[in-house]
């Protein structure tokens, strides 16, 4: 098999690239596309425990708990006892992160509009219906 | 934007997937699927400098340096100097290594049968042809 060919081959090298792209455009904003995963859960949803923005950016819990420490350092987001279960962590995005929003939105977008720039409309959908298939298939 | 329009979510999620996946299969054979591509490229091509190979899998010279460097002591790569300019080293596959290649390549047609097989042709192509542009374009 060719290399090109290779799923895992175009999977690495076009996921690293775009990683790098957007790590550079987050950057000015002092956040990484990870936390920007975190962010954008939060923006939307409000207030989550940390297993459940674990599940919606399909990390594991250590990771999960490893960016969110990082965030707090950097007042990104705030840790809080549940009132309803004493034992739970409800995770919020703080003040600061929300006046980020904006702007991080606008980064989002302009990084996936170069990525996508030059691709046909059947091209765009292939790929996204490709790669949410991947996400969603059992190996 | 919705997370999973988020080009840099959907490409780091699935890679993520496929990566673990592919390394479990290539496991029981002693290799990575970095060194696959570094196979892959020696496998047709015979002899290449670190360089070429780098140019060829997309990766810089010290991280490149560094897959050789393990090749090397797990016996799947030679070093030597180039006849043709004594300041050139030339990597090449060991025996070893080709012995191995019928193996590797089955793994990798299971890998990536497993990843397409939930695909409609025209979201397999699309998918291809998306990754490619992406890490063909500049930016």
């Amino acid at each position: 098999m060719e290399l090109k060919e290779c799923m895992n081959f175009l999977l690495s090298v076009s996921q690293n690239k775009v990683f790098k792209y957007f790590s550079k455009l987050l950057e000015e904003h002092g956040v990484t596309p990870a936390q920007y995963g975190v962010l954008n859960c939060l923006w939307r949803e409000g207030q989550l425990s940390p297993k459940q923005i674990g599940t919606m950016v399909y990390l594991e819990a250590p990771t999960i708990s490893g960016i969110l420490d990082k965030m707090q350092k950097a007042g990104l987001i705030e840790r809080s006892v549940d009132p309803n279960s004493r034992r739970n962590v409800l995770v919020s995005a703080t003040p600061k992160a929300y006046e980020l929003r904006e702007k991080i939105e606008a980064a989002t977008r302009t990084m996936n509009e170069k990525v996508l720039e030059n691709l046909s409309e059947t091209e765009k959908e292939g790929l996204k219906k490709g790669l949410e298939s991947i996400i969603n298939a059992e190996f």
